[in-house]
């Protein structure tokens, strides 16, 4: 018997027919054996719906975004009272639960609140009655009694948060696609869905364009290490398993998979005298504008002059460059130059840490296609390059084929 | 300076734009020095909405209500969420309620909850801060935690209840209709909206088919001497103002008002033996099949036997006329006699108390159209009878004008 924490996004409880598929999975666990704890997203396009409604006020831009929480919060609750009821109705105890009844207390910072706990004492009775517990995704409470909701990625965030509390065998994300892929198979035909990855690949996966799950939910499981899946509402094949390293075969293959992004562009400032202290002069007015950066990238220069290259979301372009000509100025740097037409590309594995030569071996390839590599950036498991947007596809097929990807199982 | 608690129902708050008409009918209450506390609905036809996604579950039947409690809720939250939005964005200091953060303490019963008591101490405590308290009618919580409802005339409830536990000086329930009428307007045109009536009336004028109340939240009113006003969203006359004897002028009028339904069957069973306990054999199994009995009358017959009448609600008619049908064989009545067209029209009025012959009158102007009476009943301020539905329009008419409602001053 395991204990099963299964969360469903909007795609999956879109409509009445799809939510009686999702009680006929859980009678399906059940008879497995298994203990199973629903967390679920609002339906379809019902947060849009509501968001409309509150920019019809346009309120955001004059107070906080308490009330905001206030209103986003009922798509979930529409939610679990529908899939209770659908359980109820098929023979299933089952009992919704909204944020502040499980108590899934968290801070006060309204759309963006992080948990804190998550009380595990009626949801223990329940599990302990035979009873499904049906808890709403992506809110919680703060303190003060008020409604919270997790911001982006906050139903798998919730999830999580709940499996580690009631310490799940699995925390089971169920998406409209079938597991991770080695690359996004909408540009490479011979993607693959792996079947085991570990949370730090999944983690630069994520923050590298992967939009599986949501980086905060991964870095929660890996945290509390809760064994994460990725898996299809829509067949029954197994997904992927995100586990910690020691979990995953012992001889990891060289990359497990190719992640790349065309939301960004790039900015750099040319002929910045070489001086501590520089590149935060450089970035402080970017950030103080809440414009976030990605990769950074200095050269050391031959003079006592260097490059300072960053990337930052391709809609903030056009503020960073202006907000940067400025910093140019101040700062006496030569001139700025930018450009939107570009991609970012990485590939990521465990097995490079062990494994030399990973770095030139993927220059190697994408030379082979003679393309130019404009920035490089480097962590522990992941390599990241800069390319010119029309090379992105060229390249990730290059890499996926470079790297075996297609043929190598990562478990 | 007032303490006012304002209810909205669904149609005054169906859009953006009504819930932005809320929030300046608000400021120029605050601006005349009043305290607020808004107790709202869900938007227009949202509850339908909520109602038909249950009734693809068909959920109903096989469980309790409990989860469409969760359900139905939503549909206030979506409101306290924009209002309390609107009224920030307006300036004014705002803070949404669901009922189990008030706390609306209810008893258990789903979808049709009493509420037990209403906790005052964040109101007050936001009262003295200036800030508005925006409430989510028809909700509340039971000591268990569960979502509860509170079923027909919910909102209407919730507002009276909070009136009442915060000492509130007025309950001003917003609707459509300019307040309560002598008569329903669209079938006499002389039709009067009164400025005063008494509790009493009130209750008796929508148990008799007046719809702008709900007999309940009057009722909770009169139990806790809230002074209620009914008054239109969509202009701003002063309505019509819903209190105790004492407060209604000395020299009350005659009667205040006429009320009639149509909704309504007769049922007569003749030849009944007239002996103890004959009414409770004779009523038991219609109440069993859950039909609730409108008007009782028992005539005294000339020998051993009479004739004992009732009416039901027009959508109960079939079945209670086959239940009778077997009653009528068991206690060896002579015959069961029924009529679906036909209408109950009352007059109402604490006058009547003190003046003698207001019944004698009604017969008169009834029986001067030759409108022929089918069945009488009296309580201490009304006088319904049952006619002939063809001639409700013109009995209404006659009796408006005999009893010189169309000139007549209630206040």
């Amino acid at each position: 018997m395991a204990r099963l924490v299964m969360k469903f996004g909007g795609t999956s409880v879109a409509s009445i027919d799809l939510i009686a598929r999702i009680a006929d999975r859980v009678i399906a666990a059940q008879h497995q054996g298994h203990e199973v704890i629903l967390v679920v997203s609002a339906m379809g396009h019902e947060t849009d719906r509501l968001v409309s409604l509150a920019e019809e006020i346009d309120y955001a831009a004059i107070a906080g975004r308490r009330e905001l929480d206030v209103l986003l919060a009922t798509g979930e609750q529409v939610t679990i009272a529908l899939l209770a009821m659908m359980l109820l109705k098929k023979g299933v105890s089952a009992k919704s639960y909204q944020g502040h009844q499980v108590r899934i207390l968290t801070d006060n910072a309204h759309s963006r609140a992080r948990v804190l706990s998550v009380e595990t004492e009626s949801l223990e009775a329940d599990l302990a009655q035979g009873q499904v517990p049906v808890i709403a995704g992506f809110q919680g409470v703060a303190s003060n009694g008020r409604v919270t909701t997790l911001g982006r990625g906050g139903s798998d965030t919730t999830a999580v948060a709940v499996a580690a509390a009631l310490k799940a065998d699995e925390c089971q994300i169920f998406t409209d696609v079938d597991g991770v892929y080695t690359t996004d198979p909408r540009v490479v035909n011979d993607a693959r869905c792996m079947s085991r990855i570990t949370f730090e690949e999944m983690l630069e996966l994520a923050s590298s364009g992967s939009k599986v799950l949501h980086t905060r939910a991964v870095e929660l499981a890996n945290k509390n290490q809760v064994p994460l899946r990725v898996l299809s509402s829509f067949n029954d094949v197994a997904g992927t398993l995100i586990t910690s390293e020691d979990q995953v075969m012992m001889e990891a293959p060289l990359i497990s998979g190719i992640a790349f992004t065309r939301d960004e562009a790039k900015l750099t400032l040319r002929g910045v005298s070489d001086q501590p202290g520089i590149a935060s002069s450089i970035l402080a007015p970017i950030s103080a504008a809440n414009i976030e950066v990605d990769m950074i990238v200095q050269n050391v220069g031959a003079d006592a002059n260097t490059d300072f290259t960053f990337t930052v979301a391709r809609d903030d372009y056009e503020v960073a460059r202006e907000l940067l000509t400025k910093v140019a100025e101040d700062i006496g740097a030569r001139e700025v130059i930018g450009d939107e037409k570009i991609a970012k590309l990485s590939i990521v594995g465990v097995g490079m840490r062990s494994h030399a030569g990973v770095a030139a071996k993927m220059f190697e390839i994408l030379a082979a296609e003679s393309i130019n590599i404009q920035v490089i950036s480097t962590s522990e498991i992941k390599i990241s390059v800069v390319i010119d947007e029309k090379y992105l596809e060229l390249a990730a097929r290059a890499l996926h084929a470079g790297f075996d990807l297609d043929s190598s199982e990562s478990a």
